[in-house]
């Protein structure tokens, strides 16, 4: 059948299909399991969330699953950040704060290496299968550790040396993300911008110039996409903005009613919010800081600086001083129960291949 | 087969591949017919044309094939440019003439409106099959009398909207340009920015909201890239970057030398060359005019100022101030003749079918 592969058999699931690892609370254990038990792979964005808070919900998740589902980390950054450039970041959301009666400018928290140590570990402790890494590469050590307890790797990339780095690192597969893509740009070496290839040109330079499995992303939401990634020569997909408005994502109302309402014009790359470039529908808050954007604290900082800004604007419902990630595809989202959009892919995929059989 | 759809009926060929009318010299009468003569469809990018350049080499065309061809027209637009923003163009340009010992600067042609009716004419006069459009919409009058000669007319465009609009205008298929796409960006309503939508994301959403045909275009180099667009609910692909390599493509050698030797990450979108944002290889000239971008004379004047820069760099061998078009797919770049790369693409797609036809 066209979704047995290499990826299938190595992940164990049925379908090539794997749920992006989004962090920011959209990866709910009701998401995560919803698509482990409909037979791709769910996976929980830990990208932001403490050792403790991490294990928590894996345990949760492992309450209403008992398929195999993975964990995305983040790999951790040492922005080097000076005080005036916080200073004037702050001073550049103050009038946003004051608006929604903010009183407290958010602290600056710097990463914790040991952060990011303790989440492996709890990996290992909780036997979860599978392991995604976003924003750079593990140590040689990380990688080893992890699949010597039988854990699948999975890299992210943006470009083919960034394939071929992961590659190199014994990393199991890698994801590509293309130009497409919603939320943050997975770009480790070089400028982001040099790396805004689309799916249809990043899928089979990558192909043709690694030997581990690539996973298609950017772009894909339904069977039409997952298919025609599957041709090009990735051995999966992986689909963030589709699961976004699922019925049992976790993310803000907001944010899926304005995916849902968008066109595929609609959406900009913006730092203004993390200072990561990251996809979004354009809003106020973006159109505001983009003369800033250069000059921001770089991520995770800046994340930190809007944070209180982003959730506030949640609570009183203001989406346009919110971060709504979404990819170039809005219009094909849909607000559906996961199982039943994933059936709606795997049927799609099944009819596009039967008619064609029929007429090719 | 896969091969046979509307688009291939609609246009009288074999396979649903055309080869984009790229202006500038690429689409030599040898190319135009190689294409044809392989069962795709040639186009000859009229775009630069004089009236009388565009009749004779669609003559010399006739000569060398009796398959359908296509011409390309660009919409013409009436840049408005005051004498200060020619002054100070010409200031930046200055160094790179002194260097490359051009004494005068170029003059400045203001676009006749007069042409674009005279290539219109011409196209009636040699019933040339096929007629499409970049930069714009035709009028619908323009529209009628071709499609009343019989003359398939194909539009542009790069977002829904704009293919919508071409639909409504009455053109009988549309190319939608995806953000890989090589060379001039053919976005005419609203910012360029906007409508950077990568194919994966272009196609089936255009596919949902129109009636007509739609052509992919946009990081299609091999069977792979055909068959996903197919998939992905395009009829045909248009491809320009895999004929520009090609042994009977016009280019400079420096651009095709350029083309084969780079990597996805290396081409960028720059209104440097022509005033109109269009995706080739960095290189000296882009870099150096970066800054000035914004300023820089609207196409078509900035395209008339550079124009002696461009051919003169070409002559002395200095591709790093030539005009180096190309997608973002140059990895999947040959040097090969057209029948040969036509037979790999079908014979590539034919395979893909089969093995997985073995295996689905």
């Amino acid at each position: 059948m066209w979704y047995e592969n290499k990826v299938t058999q190595l992940l164990n699931i049925k379908y090539p299909i794997i749920q992006a690892g989004m962090a920011g609370g959209v990866t709910t254990p009701e998401l995560v399991a919803a698509v482990s038990n409909s037979g791709a792979l769910g996976n929980l964005g830990a990208g932001y969330m403490s050792p403790e808070q991490m294990q928590e919900t894996i345990k949760k998740i492992k309450q209403v699953t008992d398929k195999p589902f993975g964990v995305n980390l983040f790999i951790p950054e040492n922005a080097e950040v000076s005080e005036e450039e916080v200073i004037k970041a702050n001073e550049w959301l103050q009038p946003f704060r004051e608006e929604l009666n903010l009183s407290e400018q958010s602290e600056v928290k710097k990463p914790n290496a040991l952060f990011f140590e303790e989440q492996i570990n709890i990996l290992l402790e909780e036997k979860v299968k599978v392991c995604s890494f976003t924003f750079g590469l593990p140590s040689k050590e990380i990688v080893q550790k992890l699949k010597k307890e039988n854990i699948v790797v999975i890299g992210t990339a943006t470009t083919v040396e960034e394939a071929i780095a992961n590659e190199e690192l014994g990393i199991d597969m890698v994801v590509v993300q293309g130009s497409e893509a919603g939320g943050h740009r997975g770009t480790f070496s070089g400028s982001f911008k040099d790396a805004m290839i689309g799916t249809m040109a990043l899928v089979p330079q990558t192909v043709d110039n690694v030997n581990i499995p690539v996973i298609a992303a950017g772009g894909i939401m339904d069977g039409r996409g997952v298919l025609s990634a599957l041709i090009l020569g990735a051995q999966a997909v992986q689909m963030g903005t589709a699961f976004v408005t699922s019925v049992e994502s976790g993310a803000d109302k907001q944010h899926k009613e304005a995916i849902l309402n968008s066109t595929e014009d609609q959406t900009v790359v913006t730092s203004a919010f993390s200072g990561k470039p990251a996809r979004g529908i354009r809003n106020d808050f973006i159109t505001k800081m983009a003369n800033h954007e250069e000059e921001l604290p770089k991520y995770p900082i800046q994340n930190t600086l809007t944070k209180s800004i982003r959730s506030e604007a949640a609570k009183q419902n203001h989406p346009e001083w919110m971060s709504l990630w979404s990819g170039q595809n809005p219009r094909l989202s849909k607000q559906q129960p996961v199982s039943e959009m994933l059936a709606e892919i795997i049927s799609q995929v099944d009819t596009i291949i039967k008619n064609k059989n029929e007429v090719w």
